[in-house]
């Protein structure tokens, strides 16, 4: 009889277990044709906004209300004030909406957590972004009492990692993460020596882009991620 | 020779450790003198402001960036759309350089924290807001390596300090908390079975008036805090 090698599972929350880049990308499009009727047809709307977040990244961070903050700011921007100011109660409602939308759990990962948990496995959600927004969605999903800990964090690099399996009490290699994206949730767990798994979601957001040798494992759906575990003792 | 009682200090942080509600109404001074040119004179644009921030809190949470969306959404509100585009452009860059500022620590900071590793606490700052901008303070402040760790709360209630308590491995008796809001720092520790004092700032954010019958321990000045300490053993 050998010991289970992994024994902690940390998940990460957005486009991995449920919906959050679509909401973007849907905000975006109808910010680009609300910003467009006011700008030549040269302008590029959206690699504007693109520009607008970046410049606004180490300020704002990750989240909904920097991404309103920053549709605002470029809006004012690349139209040089031609923008009316009900446009722009348009794009701060927008917002509001995208914090007030329901959870949508993606497709097998209320049965993945039932399988998971059925096989002993503790488990840890990892997420990075706006800690208020964030523990909202967490108690809106249904999740919060099927797992360990929830941790929030601002950055999901190889220090970040170490302390969050330290607060799970395991050393790197009994821990396996499990994420859309390979630069946040795969690249430095295996750096720490940890297990990990990329799960790509069908949209992935230009900061989370990274260059990798295409050896990363890789599953189609977290229905798949209860087999891989167990395939790794 | 008696075992010391508190062993783990927790500190708060904004108008504890360092200025934040200044900013905040410095801030809204200058967002009701522009806005206020829009409105008519019976128009209190102080109160409209604390109502639209009331009622984006369960949306937004605590901090710079959920203020200064409710500033545009106010200013756009109460001037029934009459402000310029200009004027938003100005609270936007009102709330970028409120979370741009430079962390101003308190006087008598820097030499209690001294002290109080000196006589062998271990510290913990639990502080409530922007996941972000919390962690770019810490990082300014100085402190992040004088402490033993840090925890960034959504909300400060029994829950958050029974679970930070336990992070720390003692029980809440050995347990100090430090702070200027009586409601988020001192009742709840109470409640819990801590020690908690009150320093008061000379600003309390409305949302943070607490009802207490005034036999609250408090201090005049954190440079009070490690006689106050030892005087628990």
């Amino acid at each position: 009889m050998t010991t289970k090698q992994i024994t902690v599972v940390g998940l990460d929350a957005d486009d991995t277990l449920w919906h959050s880049e679509v909401y973007f990308e849907r905000t975006q499009r109808r910010f680009d044709e609300l910003v467009g009727r006011y700008v030549s047809a040269d302008v590029d709307v959206h690699a504007a906004l693109t520009a607008v977040e970046r410049r606004n990244l180490g300020r704002y961070g990750y989240g909904i209300k920097g991404f309103t903050l920053s549709m605002i700011e470029c809006a004012i921007e690349v139209t040089e004030g031609a923008i009316g100011v009900e446009e722009l109660g348009q794009v701060l409602a927008a917002g509001r909406a995208m914090l007030d939308h329901p959870v949508d759990l993606l497709p097998g990962v209320d049965d993945a957590i039932t399988q998971l948990a059925a096989a002993g496995y503790r488990m840890v959600i990892v997420t990075k972004g706006d800690l208020h927004h964030q523990e909202m969605k967490v108690m809106a999903s249904g999740l919060a009492g099927r797992v360990e800990r929830i941790e929030i964090v601002a950055e999901k690099d190889v220090a970040t990692y170490e302390r969050v399996v330290a607060s799970m009490g395991v050393e790197p290699a009994r821990f396996a993460m499990v994420g859309n994206s390979v630069k946040s949730d795969v690249l430095p767990v295996l750096e720490l020596g940890g297990h990990a798994v990329h799960i790509p979601y069908h949209i992935t957001w230009e900061a989370e882009h990274a260059d990798h040798d295409g050896t990363v494992p890789t599953l189609t759906t977290i229905a798949d991620l209860p087999a891989w575990l167990a395939a790794q003792e």
